[in-house]
């Protein structure tokens, strides 16, 4: 905890992580009379006969709203949206770090699906992008869903749709290393959260459909009679050969594991029972599912993990800051066609792979350029 | 309209006016760590344990939330949300050069009262106070009465309080030079919205109680039945001898005119109708309802507007930066005692009174901190 004690310590410092500023001179009556009246009706008259403009003469072009209803922030569970505004400021000032997007933290108080809709929907007009961020599953599913039907910019599960990008990167290195097909990937992804869920989808959309999935009870199978609308719609495109039984039974012969889930859920034993040189992702936070020096001690190939201290570190800032600069310029709305792009376009930044580096370091500029590039082209086909 | 074309330029060079940066570095892996996960929630657990330290490690306690509709923008009426962007962001960029006050717009995309509560209600989270902006009378007096009922945080519509505070500053000093009692103020207020509602409250509480409100159809009066609710509470403090009639009925025999209603209302040959050496204050944007040179010819014996090129400028920009300054400083909601507080120290801070200064100058760096000061103490007590 001696970390926390540090990191609570520079919250404190300035009290929180953003800070708004302003980006014209304040310093004459000339200045006021052009930044506010009565210069300002220019830009409000010329949105108002045309609403194009917002993008050009606001803030609007470059700047994301960070939504969260604070129900499912980092491993903490439900804290509430007080208790999750330092993850959103955190999430703010990394937009900004990272790809030069401007954004806002917005903790909503309530968990409600259709009050989140609403709220969301009412607060648009000023941002040009809408990143959700650690709400639970399933409601984040409809949330998501019904936003994009609703509005006219881009939104984006971060949970879900970042995560599965940077996986699906690491994935493609990882298979590239291990000289297996997709056709050949036997995959295996335990915890069917947010995370799980975006990264299963993904997967399939990248043409790698055998996937077994697992929660807490085991399989997700169609024998089960303990499962809820949103896992029943996984078994639509996975465990085609229909298995069921435990988390032993679905790793057994599988060559890549993916883990969203809970630490220390995976045993060397466990790793001994799957293909040989296996593909390991071990994603939970902040202990992962199995310690890479044991993983490699069982025999994986490749080991991925969410931490900062071990190689090959599934991060999400990888993603979500490109993604988003991408999606600004284009002013368009997110397509499922994007998120593939940019785990591509990802997992080609690394220039040589090898098993501790099959993914880029965060701190690598290049990557939120290039992330920002294929999104644009994507979104203007 | 050449400033209009001059503004748009302004407005288009960084599209828009505000941005948020970072207070931390994020330059290292242990940066990242402290800033974000895993340490962010050394931050997150604090305030899950301890609510209050919400407003000590996140941006909460030093950033205000700029909350509009579109429906009463500038003079420029209810041209909607998109369009009204650019005087929220300039108001949050007067908040942060005015008082270090971070400030965050929001654009809603409703005008219906309720969904405007909700929706503020269920944003507050991140917030540490409320100004709500250029939202049309009747609706904004309860939409600001309903959010302070629901939310522990100070909130305030600037178009009434701020440009209350501002006028009544003003006009504790126009007193002073006419040599006037309170109980002598004989005042008609042209202009029944949001701004000359809550003049007219203020005075009140001020102990200024003989006034006359006008709207577009005369003197608003007991005999009126086209009254809407809100103009029927006025009867209950305004014309005590109930009179009623037209614009000339009611300006005929006061000292002090307040005009926050339209261009060029006022003319010489009414003003020669008030007693002698009247007070006007002329406010209408951006024309006055009379130029100070024509209320001077007609014997006025001092003159505000809401312009920049001339003398005393009723501009809220003197208000609410310190205002909210001190409202979060104080963490409490806001009593009306606060706004009397305010204007009365606003008046203080012009050390020599004069015609052509009874207001002290926007760019007047001891204003903000006079009034933040004042507010909390106020607050506190």
């Amino acid at each position: 905890m001696g970390d926390y004690k540090k990191a609570i310590e520079l919250h404190e410092k300035h009290g929180g992580k953003i800070e708004v500023n302003g980006l014209v001179p304040l310093d004459t009556r000339e200045d006021l009379s052009l930044a506010y009246s009565p210069g300002v009706a220019g830009p409000c008259i010329d949105i108002a006969e045309d609403p194009e403009r917002v993008w050009d003469v606001t803030m609007k072009g470059r700047t994301v709203a960070v939504v969260t209803d604070g129900s499912a922030v980092l491993g903490l569970g439900d804290i509430g949206p007080h208790a999750a505004l330092p993850v959103m400021e955190g999430k703010c000032a990394l937009f900004k770090k990272f790809a030069g997007v401007d954004a806002v933290p917005l903790c909503l108080d309530t968990q409600d699906t259709q009050e989140i809709v609403e709220t969301v929907a009412r607060i648009a007009p000023a941002y040009g992008g809408i990143n959700l961020e650690d709400i639970a599953a399933p409601r984040c599913f409809e949330i998501e869903e019904k936003l994009r039907e609703k509005l006219d910019i881009p939104v984006m599960h971060d949970d879900q749709h970042g995560t599965a990008v940077v996986t699906l990167a690491g994935l493609i290195n990882a298979l590239t290393l291990r000289e297996t097909d997709r056709e050949d990937a036997r995959v295996v992804i335990v915890g069917s959260g947010a995370a799980g869920v975006a990264i299963a989808k993904i997967l399939v959309a990248y043409d790698i459909t055998d996937i077994v999935m697992c929660d807490s009870k085991g399989i997700i199978s169609a024998e089960r009679e303990d499962l809820n609308p949103s896992k029943k719609a996984l078994l639509s495109f996975t465990n085609k050969d229909n298995i069921s039984g435990t988390l032993e039974d679905a790793v057994k012969e599988r060559n890549i594991f993916i883990g969203v889930s809970q630490p220390g859920l995976l045993s060397r034993a466990l790793i001994a029972t799957m293909q040989p040189d296996p593909i390991i992702f071990a994603m939970a936070n902040p202990e992962p599912e199995i310690l890479p020096e044991k993983a490699y001690e069982a025999g994986a190939l490749v080991v991925a993990t969410g931490r900062s201290d071990y190689p090959n570190q599934i991060n999400n800032v990888l993603a979500f800051p490109g993604i988003f600069k991408g999606a600004l310029r284009a002013r368009a709305q997110f397509r499922e066609e994007v998120f593939i792009r940019a785990a591509e376009a990802l997992a080609a930044s690394v220039e040589e792979i090898n098993r501790e580096h099959i993914i880029p370091d965060p701190f690598d500029v290049r990557v939120p350029e290039a992330l920002q590039e294929v999104v644009y082209q994507t979104l203007k086909k």
